[in-house]
């Protein structure tokens, strides 16, 4: 990417004025949803409504036509019909516009021969013009520091994960759901059938951000692929990038097509490519949160050797079994840390504990001098350890409100060991598919709030083994490739 | 297993009197919990709490020693101390004792010698009198029908998901998160070390038990593998048997001897002769939930054609390639619904709208005319169909308000379709990782209260479409293996 794009993109982060063309006072158009959330997100620019069907939205005045609008605009969204963008371009130089983000969609991805012309028509004019184009067939930008956003109820606060995805559904699940484990953003750019400025763009964009520690992004295909693969073997030497490729199987190969007009390519290709370029591949947007939550929340992990804590009998078996087959060393508990459990615990129970440290064959004596937090200090301060994983489940003979003390209590300590930074330490629970009336349930209620704990601690939490050992093998494989590098 | 350890087993189901040795007022000790579940699950028969150290529990009258109980004795649950066992069962004859469950542990699982002996003279000694164990280090019986239970708040309805479990820490755990899914039990057994009853006893009762349809069960080692098989064989012509196999690492079979004293055998072994016997294969509890949702609530499915609705284009490309990948078909929309989409839509959408339908592509005339619950409907009566799964996602330009009316459409629409019993209906929807405070927002709330009407209609759903179609795509298998015989 030529460097004035990566300057282009950088203003189009930071507009000094907003114009919604195709604004509307109906709360159903994408024309009033983009002026709700400049409102509510609190952008401090100048916000321009432009329709010629009323004199005001939502309190800002509306301008008839683009031309009518005082001054210069930065940043254009534009929800016309794509039959009307032509002209729109035609507009723009009046108004030194430089970037137009076309929510307009209805072009090449219908798959008719007039549409995916009236898009070829779209791009040329914008070159001719000097014009850059985000989408089209696009949601466009959610940037919480500067007060923009696409969807709803998005966290206001901002982050360090910076993502671009072609899917603008996918974009707001993702962050719905990664909220809810504690990921903030930087900026998220949701970039339909790009038309004009691509993936690599953004890709090269975000690998030079300052904001952004971490890159995940969702693609059903590249306009250019040796480019696309240069950049990213750039990018990953910087950062972390995570990558969702769509479109592998053949159905989902034409529901690309039908999407965003991709290519999708050959699935075999890109896995290779991926590989050899040092990123992270996720498969599902649940897998990508998964990494996302790992990366983000932990420093580097160089080791496979884990210390597991918490459940009972059966939990312990299943995580060493779910633990080492996703390629981690669920090490015997040190020497070192079995001598000072005998100086604690009779010759039968000193003898019989070990990694996974099962909480249910803890005699009564153990849980009053809480054995199971000093050895999650132990383990977070012996050399034999890389990483520490707490257990937190619903099992064993507690009534609700034991369970809350007990809980309770196992996460102070996991909340204490994660901030010495000793040892990285990540959580496993199940917060249950709840019912409204299990909201207030004690046990739930009680996970739910102990998951606001552990989130407030940027502590990372899983919801169950499988999800939370597949993603940390990578991690530490990621840092393990990276090397001397560290 | 001979005719004589079923009745033995009905009985046990059925006691007309239960006793606890070493009842507790102490409210931390399971001695205490055991009456309490029994009075608050509404056991109705005797209930004799066995301790020297008061007079009465919870209500209940306690005598001294089993032998002053006026009347004979159906069941008892031990809370003794190992040690105390053996004078225990030399007691049992008296009161006409015919079956024992041992909470009491510390027994062979500690690696312990003299424990292991214990253990060996404890058998010895039930087999000279003539009783029968179940345990030790067992949590023993859930059967909600007669108001018996080993853990807190257990759903008091009864269902028809019969397990067996080693462990009664993952009974727990399974218990709770299963019936969040909708899943209620027959009859659960923890049965622990199997010293005398074992799994194959409990496989072959629950084959023939009237209440169960479906078995599930966790195993860490068997007894005797030839006959577990021989008997597994025969369970799998009657009804579907989930066997979830813990202890298949290296750390696993570590741990599964110190959790029950088990050989875990080999796991290639295991996986072989499960997979000969006919019965259904889970490797976490988690996939164990999926499977056993599956099975519950779904009639026979023989083919992979699979139709999918919901959601945005990003969606819509993930389902295609995840099904396709989990083995499911994602076919083309047949002609004969493409003709009915024609006829309400003009020339742009009907020939653009495919499997898996994206509904972010509709025209606002599509929702009017609630176009995709149409679509759902054709599809469930077409024959060339043989699963419907609907995406309900929290993606979408919506406000929580919109969400909240939409979602609510739809899943009025997938109940009406599922009650029609035209076709088998499934939905993927992610209920999400709440805080307390997300519990008053509209759009988790709404999920929270769509899963219930889900479940209250019998609907299996599933958290995401990875765990959705590997489960399906499993149950389609087990029917069409069983083929003809349907």
């Amino acid at each position: 990417m030529l460097p004035m794009v990566i300057e282009q993109l950088e203003a189009i982060f930071h507009p000094r004025s907003i114009v919604v063309m195709g604004a509307s006072k109906n709360q159903f158009a994408m024309g009033y949803r983009y002026l709700l959330h400049l409102k509510n997100y609190g952008y401090s620019g100048q916000i321009y409504p432009v329709t010629p069907h009323c004199s005001e939205v939502l309190g800002y005045k509306a301008y008839p036509a683009l031309k009518d609008i005082p001054g210069p605009v930065d940043y254009v969204i534009c929800c016309l019909p794509a039959a009307k963008v032509p002209d729109l371009l035609t507009e723009c130089p009046k108004k030194q516009v430089k970037v137009v983000i076309l929510f307009t969609g209805r072009l090449s991805e219908t798959g008719q021969e007039d549409c995916a012309k009236l898009e070829e028509d779209i791009l040329r004019r914008a070159r001719e013009l000097g014009i850059r184009l985000i989408g089209p067939n696009c949601m466009g930008m959610y940037y919480p520091k500067e007060g923009i956003s696409f969807g709803y109820e998005f966290p206001t606060e901002t982050g360090e994960l910076g993502m671009f995805l072609q899917s603008g559904g996918a974009a707001t699940e993702f962050v719905y759901y990664a909220a809810l484990r504690g990921i903030r953003f930087s900026k998220v750019i949701s970039y339909g059938n790009a038309l004009d400025i691509n993936e690599t763009d953004f890709l090269d964009y975000f690998s030079k951000d300052d904001e952004t520690k971490l890159i995940a992004s969702y693609i059903e295909g590249v306009k250019d692929g040796r480019r696309f693969f240069n950049v990213l073997k750039k990018a990953t030497h910087s950062k972390p990038v995570i990558v969702l490729k769509a479109g592998r199987s053949s159905a989902g190969v034409k529901q690309a097509a039908s999407h965003t007009a991709s290519m999708a390519g050959s699935q075999k290709t890109w896995e290779t490519a991926l590989k050899q370029a040092g990123a992270i591949q996720a498969r599902t947007l649940e897998e990508m949160t998964d990494l996302v939550v790992s990366f983000y929340f932990l420093p580097p992990i160089l080791g496979t050797r884990v210390g597991i804590l918490g459940g009972g009998g059966g939990r312990s078996v299943l995580s060493a079994d779910e633990w080492e087959e996703a390629g981690f060393n669920v090490v015997p508990l040190p020497e070192k840390i079995r001598e000072e459990v005998k100086k604690t615990l009779p010759e039968l129970w000193w003898d019989w504990i070990r990694n996974p440290v099962d909480l249910s064959i803890f005699p009564e004596k153990a849980f009053a001098s809480n054995l199971s937090g000093k050895i999650m200090r132990m383990m977070a301060e012996s050399p034999q350890f890389d990483l520490i994983i707490a257990n937190l489940t619903v099992g064993g003979p507690f009534s609700s409100r034991e369970f809350v003390a007990f809980i309770g209590s196992e996460v102070k300590d996991i909340i204490a060991i994660s901030k010495s930074g000793k040892k990285p330490v990540a959580v496993v629970m199940n917060t249950g598919t709840l019912d409204t009336n299990d909201f207030d349930d004690l046990r739930w209620k009680c996970l739910a709030k102990q998951k606001a704990k552990l989130i407030a601690a940027k502590v990372p939490f899983y919801t169950n083994a499988n999800q939370a050992s597949n993603a940390l093998i990578r991690l530490v494989n990621y840092y393990q490739r990276k090397g001397g590098t560290l």
